[in-house]
Order: C-alpha cells, then sequence, then structure tokens
C-alpha cells in the first residue's frame, strides 16, 4: 500500500508513523504492531498508532526520527506495510517465560534495543523477566559484552586503564571529583566518565561541570586522556553503552533495577578497564542497607569482573548521612575544590576518597594506596593535576571556590531543641534539595552544618537552603519543616524518632549507577 | 508553572502532553511521568513527552483526549505541575515482586487502568507479573469483578440469565450465531455479546453483522432482549469490562495471556449471568492440547463461576480442524443461516451447537437437552427466533443465505495426490485466511471441500479461497503453496508429515476469548 506522506513535526525517541484506521485495517496492522517502509532507495521500520481523524485515508504521519531516516519531505508517497516481528521478541517471550538466554539471543535483544525495533511493551516485558527470573552469572556477562559493544569503545591503546565506580545513594558524595586527579597525580590512567543525576541532588558530571565543561566527545577525550592521562567527562555525551539509557527508562517508574551489574560494567568494559574498584555506601537509608549485603554485592560484582577482564575489588562504605557538607552541584564543587587546594576539609570525604584511591594505587603498589593518596593531597600534587584537568577540558584552572556561584535564594533552618546529632535522613535531604533546584539549577542544594554525633545549641544552625529562584526555596522549606532531615535528641530518644520518619518515604527509589 | 497551550490535532488512546526539555527540567519532570494540569475550572492528568525543537520553552503541546479533557484552546495559559503517581503503581510494584493484593489494591489498579492513569510500562508490568507470579483464586475473582464494575452492568430485572463462551482458537466455528437462537427459541434469555476477531478470520460480531447491525447501545440491547428475550450484539459498542481491551493491548505483542478467566467472566458478570457453559476447543492446533488440559482450565472457570455467583459448566470440544465448511464473516453467516433454515448442513457444526445449547438446556429441564436443541433445529423454531433477532437488531428477516455478498476473486487449491485427509492445519487456514482478506473484507475467506477422513483423488479441490480484491487472493495463494493446509495421504504416513508443521508457525498465537 502507498500512502502521501504528512510531516508531523513531532519528535519521539523512537520511530513511529500514523496510519488511518481504515488503512491500518486494510493491511491488518493494529496499534505497536510494525510497518515495513520503502521510498525510493532507503527502507526503515517503524511502530504504527493509529488515527481515526487527524491523518486521512490515504495518508501517513511521520515523527522527526523516521521521517529523517527516510529522507522523506511532506507529500512523498511512501510504500508501507506489515513486517515481521523483531525475531528477538521471540527471545524475550522465552526470558518472560522462565528460559536462559544464550549470549547471542541476548546479543540480539540488546542490539534491537539499541536499534529501536521493540516497542515499551516489549522491554518492559524484557526488564521484568529478568527481575522475576534474575540472570544467570553468563547471562550477565553476555549482557553486559553486548550493551558495551552495542556502543562506543574507548581505545586507549596499551594503557592500563584504572576506573572506579559507586552504586550511589548518598547525597554529597563528591568522591570521583577529588579521586580522579589523584590517580592522575600518581601517573596512573583513569578515563573517568560519569553520570548526570538522575534521583539524586547531583551527578560527578553535573559537579564538574561547575569547573570545567564535559561534553566531550570520544576524540577529545582520547586527546585530553592521552595528554595528561585522565579526565572527568559526562558518559551520557559518548555514546557508551547506549542500551542502558534506554533500560533506564523502564526501570525508573518500576523502581526496579535489575541491570544494575550489566549496566555499570558494560561502560567500564566500554572504556577499556582493567582494574577496578566499586564503591558500595552502606547504610539504612541507601540502597545497601548492611555490610553483609554489601560484601554479596561485591561479589557479584567481582565474579562479573573476572568474566570481562576487569579485576574488581569493592568497598562498602558508611552511607549513614551525606558526604562532607555541601549538597547541590556547586556546593560540591566548591568543596571539593577547596579540598584539594588546601589540603584541608571535612574528615569523612578526605578519608572515604582516600580509602577508595587507595585500593585503586595498591592495584599498583601491592599496599601504602591510603597514604599515597593522603600525600598526594596535602603535597598539592593532586591539586595541581586537578588544573590539568581542568585546563584540558576547557576551563579555568585557576577557579577558586567562591568563583563557582551558588544561589542567592538562601535559609537557615535552626534547631528547637539541644542536644546531639542523632541521624540525618539522606531521603528528606535529597527531597529539600531537590526542591531548592538540584540538579538543574546548579547552585541550588544544602550546607549541612552539623552532622552525626555534633553538639547542636538550641537555635543553632542545622543546614543551609540555597536556591535561584525564591519560589523554590520556599517549596524546599516547606519540605523541610515537614519533615526532620536532621535529628537531635538525647541518645536515649532516638528509637523513639526513627519511627516515623520510615513512614514518610515509601515510594523512595534510588537510581543512580 | 504555566504553559501556553498548542493543540496538536494528534490522538493517542492516553492524555498525553509534549513539554520543551528546558520546562521539564524546571518542574522536575521526565519522559513518562505524569503532570497534573489546571485550566479554569478543569483538571487533569497527563502523561508527559519531551520535545526539544517542536515544543518551545513556555508551550505545552496537548494530545486530542486532554485537549478534550481540559475544555482547552490553542493559546490558553494551562498551570501544570508535576503529579503525585498513582497509588496503585505501589501495587503493580508490590505483585511485580510476588505479592498477594486484597481486592481493594486490585480494584485499585484496574480503576487506574481504566482511567488511563497507568502508562504502557506499568501495564506491562501487572500483566507480566501475573503472567509470573500467577493468581490466587481470590485475586482472580477480585480482578473479574473489579473489570466488571468498571464498567456499564446490563440489568434485566429479575429474568434468568443463561450464556455461553468459547475461549476460541478453531476457524470457522459459528456456534454461537446458531445456538442464540436455539437457546431463545426454547424461552430462555441470553442477551449474547460477541467480540470482533483479534488474530482469527472472523469472531460472531462480525459473522452476525452480515445478517443485520450489532453495535447496538446499552438501551438498545435492553429492549431486544425485553421484547425477544434474547439478542446477538458486539460487545465492544457498550463498555462491558473496559479494563480488558486495554489488557489485550499489552498481552497481545507478547502473546501471553494470563487474564484469560477474569477476562471472560467479568463479561459475564457484567451481563448478569447465572447459567454459563465454557466451551474449550481442544486440539493440537489450538489453545487447550488434551482433555485433560481442557479438564483443568474448565475447573478454573466452574471455581470462579462460584465466587461470581455463575453456575457454570465446561465442555470439552473437538478442535482439530474448522468447524463446518465456512471460514470468514459471510461464509459462516451463509452456512449458519443455511442450517437454522433448512435444518441440515455440516454434521460437526450441527452436532457441536447441539451440545453446547444442551448442556444450557439442561441448566432449566435437567436432562435431555441435546435432544430439544435439535428438535428446535429441526422443527424450524430456530430459524423462526432467528428472523427475530434480525428484525429487532435492524436487519431484513428474509434474507436468504445467498444474499450474502462473498468476494467475487475466486481460487480453488487442488490435491496433487489421492489418499484420505489426515489433518487439516488451522493456524495454515487461519493465516491463508487473513491474507485474503479477513476479518475486514466480510466477503472473504475459505471454503473447505475436503475434512479430515474424506477420500480424494489426485485434482480434487481440497478447499476454495475467496477475496474481495486480486491482490489479496493472489497473497493468500501464495500462502497456500508454501504451507500444507490440508494433508492428504495414507494413514501411515500421518507421522512423518506432521514434523515440518510444527516449524511453520513459531510465532502462531491465539488471542480470542
Amino acid at each position: 500500500m502507498k500512502l502521501k506522506s504528512k510531516i508531523l513535526g513531532l519528535e519521539a525517541e523512537k520511530p513511529i508513523v500514523i496510519l488511518n484506521k481504515e488503512d491500518a485495517e486494510e493491511i491488518d496492522v493494529r496499534t505497536l504492531d510494525r510497518v515495513d517502509l520503502v521510498l525510493g532507495k532507503q527502507k526503515g521500520t517503524a511502530i504504527v498508532n493509529i488515527a481515526t481523524r487527524f491523518i486521512k485515508e490515504g495518508e501517513i504521519g511521520l515523527y522527526g526520527e523516521i521521517m529523517e531516516h527516510m529522507r522523506a519531505k511532506a507529500g512523498d508517497m511512501i510504500a508501507v506495510m506489515p513486517s515481521e516481528p523483531p525475531s528477538s521478541l521471540i527471545h524475550i517471550r522465552e526470558k518472560l517465560s522462565g528460559k536462559t538466554l544464550t549470549g547471542e539471543q541476548i546479543n540480539h535483544i540488546v542490539e534491537d534495543t539499541v536499534h529501536r525495533k521493540l516497542s515499551e511493551i516489549e522491554m518492559t516485558a524484557f526488564v521484568t523477566a529478568l527481575y522475576n527470573h534474575g540472570m544467570t552469572t553468563g547471562e550477565v556477562a553476555a549482557l553486559s559484552k553486548s550493551m558495551a559493544y552495542t556502543g562506543k569503545m574507548l581505545d586507549l591503546g596499551k594503557k592500563q586503564i584504572y576506573d572506579k565506580h559507586s552504586i550511589g545513594g548518598v547525597p554529597g558524595d563528591k568522591t570521583s571529583m577529588i579521586l580522579v586527579p589523584i590517580i592522575g597525580a600518581a601517573g596512573l590512567t583513569i578515563p573517568k566518565t560519569s553520570s548526570r543525576a538522575i534521583t539524586s541532588p547531583a551527578g560527578t558530571a553535573d559537579r564538574f561541570e561547575c569547573l570545567a565543561p564535559v561534553e566531550l566527545d570520544f576524540d577529545e577525550i582520547k586527546k585530553v586522556v592521552n595528554k595528561i592521562n585522565c579526565c572527568l567527562v559526562w558518559g551520557g555525551a559518548v555514546d557508551l553503552a547506549p542500551a542502558d539509557d534506554l533500560f533506564i527508562k523502564i526501570e525508573y517508574p518500576l523502581s526496579i533495577d535489575p541491570l544494575l551489574l550489566p549496566s555499570v560494567m558494560s561502560k567500564k568494559k566500554a572504556v577499556g578497564a582493567k582494574y577496578l574498584v566499586i564503591d558500595i555506601p552502606t547504610g539504612e537509608d541507601t540502597k545497601v542497607k548492611t555490610t553483609k549485603e554489601a560484601e554479596g554485592l561485591a561479589g557479584q560484582f567481582i565474579d562479573l569482573g573476572k568474566k570481562l577482564g576487569i579485576q574488581t575489588v569493592g568497598a562498602s562504605t558508611y552511607g549513614e548521612q551525606p558526604i562532607g557538607c555541601g549538597i547541590g552541584p556547586a556546593l560540591e564543587a566548591r568543596e571539593a575544590l577547596s579540598i584539594l587546594k588546601t589540603g584541608k576539609g571535612p574528615e569523612d570525604t578526605i578519608d572515604k576518597v582516600c580509602d577508595i584511591a587507595g585500593m585503586l594505587l595498591d592495584f599498583k603498589m601491592g599496599r601504602g594506596g591510603y597514604k599515597e593518596a593522603m600525600r598526594l593531597v596535602r603535597t598539592g600534587k593532586a591539586y595541581e593535576k586537578l588544573k590539568e584537568i581542568i585546563e584540558a577540558q576547557g576551563g579555568d584552572p585557576n577557579i577558586k571556590p567562591d568563583d563557582i556561584p551558588v544561589g542567592t535564594e538562601k535559609a537557615e533552618v535552626k534547631s528547637n531543641v539541644g542536644g546531639v546529632v542523632s541521624w540525618v535522613d539522606n531521603h528528606a535531604i535529597v527531597e529539600i534539595s531537590r526542591a531548592a533546584g538540584t540538579p538543574k539549577d546548579k547552585g541550588s542544594g544544602i550546607i549541612l552544618k552539623k552532622k552525626i554525633g555534633e553538639g547542636v545549641k538550641k537555635g543553632d544552625t542545622l543546614f543551609e537552603i540555597y536556591a535561584e529562584k525564591n519560589y523554590k526555596l520556599e517549596r524546599a522549606l516547606r519540605i523541610a519543616r515537614e519533615s526532620r532531615a536532621v535529628g537531635v535528641g538525647e541518645k536515649h530518644d532516638m528509637l523513639l524518632e526513627k519511627i516515623p520518619r520510615k513512614t514518610h518515604h515509601p515510594k523512595y527509589f534510588i537510581l543512580e549507577r
């Protein structure tokens, strides 16, 4: 059947065409079925939507993506016929009924995902099947490889690549931003790609963007790393393991995360990592509640690493409260810059950074990594490296913490009792800082003035909220008043205090990898 | 945030708005998140799509459904804010992780489904969760009731309602069309609603539409049934258990059918059925392969019926080949009309109809139902009732079989060997007749000239193909040549013949209820 193209001027993240109901029935396709299109030499496949009025009989409405792919103009006559369903759908159905898939079958699914051949329904069926039936180690390894190889692969020649990854879940965690200059200063190669925030106040890419551009392309990354052996860039700009973003779109609304391991490891594989530390923040309000759970998860990463040729170790780190004091892109960038510039700052942050950096250095040194990391911070060597990174990526290497703009709308949240800080509620901190504007408004966020164990007098400031817009500050303050982000009391009060805050956030789900 | 409405002139089957990327980030929503809308006194909820170019900052693009709901015109300023996720999503997540849901929780999910508050991802998660974890009898009953009560309920006062349902899977099954006049002639009340074809060549509604209109509204149905105690109408026009159509859209591409029982029984509940026969066609090429399987499934229907106050019996019927000879709306309507008019016709069809009709009559008579059904056919009483139905629904009661138009494009498929018909491949028959144009082209389809056990001489016609358009006839013939729809051979050849045809249709899935 030949249909006359109508350009809709609409974009979707997948190839959609709209057919009139009569035409759809004529060629026996239904909503969400696929059709093959031919226009001159161009061929394509699109997902069918059906309209009764907007698209007339004899017309085909084209969304932007398929229009560009087909090089179609308004009025072109496009041949349209029902297509065979993508063959990977058979494997999705098999997984749905509990079968174990081969590497080839998994690769088929990932390829069809990346080429947008699968509908949301089909992708959801795959993700929920993985969630329900789990995966064998073989399947996880195959999935990781497929996700890596269907994207770009960073090839830095003979260099031994070091890398680190945090599974996230604790706000204010500016570890990578401080660690990369340390590892770089030690002479190791660490082409660090990182993400932007999904559900958190800031991702490493959001933070470092306050110091230098992070959206480098593949060639630029290579150039920077070849010159100064490290970088701090946004992974989203370089098409590493692109299937991951598509899977995340399914996992996020369902609050499930069956692809955690392949998601992380496919990206490490794609940058050619040989040595890797996985940071697993552990605590009541994070993804992983106990060190025992952390050990189990680390074990899975280590096993998977073996199958992928990546020597992996895990670190369970204290995650009961934010890391350091600043939360939000600019406030965290200020804190990280200050630590490297002065060699001083919140002890928890410096200790955590040197722990993880030390484990990476130990791959090379065998032992003494922690001390060496600390030395590189204290002596300013890491700061020198940071300046190199900033310059190489196109920023101003002489930027000072105060040069980084923060929100001018500001409020303080004070304690109405005296005592000792007995807990900090990570979920509430995240909610308040997102209400204040993070991660979009880079200057928004929170500065914690009191952390667990510190003494508090009535009227002391517990934390400050920064926002770029007044209505966001008001919104954040409203949430701050309703929740108890920082708990102050006598030690024996604690148990009573904990009960209400568990019920405040029943829907909380962290999706940061 | 207030955004200026832009009318897209596009329809979706759900409420979609398109925001510019900047605005979406500003209010912290992502693709497929929901936003609440306010315009004057109108309030609504819509699913977010994001555009970078087509919708500018400060604009909101409205699809038809939400535009109508909000009574919005181009240029209206609409207040937009992130909405809380529908609370039923929590229950979907619970089912996804294997929990048993309460009736209230299930009702919540069904209501949000019917009100289009759930995205495709969320509905797919629900359907796959049911598929993976199964349902308790309590859950199935709750789901059936919710699906019924979220739609319209047919109330015929004190009448005892009889009903029948086939789970489908065998082509040419015109049982309902012959059975309803029999039951009606016996003086019982049977307000039969039926479906159009999804994956088959014809549904009862498609068939009966060749004799009379089937798209009656609620009041018309009541009027007809109150007058002549039966009807044969399309259920899709009257909003019975509307959730079912929405679930089917998810099940169909995945070839899974976890909602079979609630789907069928919710509709029976909605018409107030008290006595019900479930027909379970049984055979290698149907949904149910063995009588043992049929017994199991019937048992589930019977148990569920008890919980819903519907006295239910099951019938496992022979389904190894099509019922009767005609396949396709008009060809089946001709055959059914002819059987009732003359009291004669294919023995298998008449026998099956009287079996099922007899089981319904036995609810009233205790025994002897089969004979009574046969009597009503042979004496022309059932034909008189059929004429009443046709007239009451607005058709011509004096229509004769030959008055029903069939396709003028015709071809015969002949046997190139002599022997005995040892099998008929239902899947191939369906594929050929759909290629010929069924169910859309009412006059298209197949007439089987030879059925299992009949002798065949070389050159005898095995079946005829009818089409309304030549290119569809060609397409059907191509498939007829590639597949072996009717197998002719010596009896001892059979086992060898069966092997290839299992591999012809690896993706075949029947979704008819």
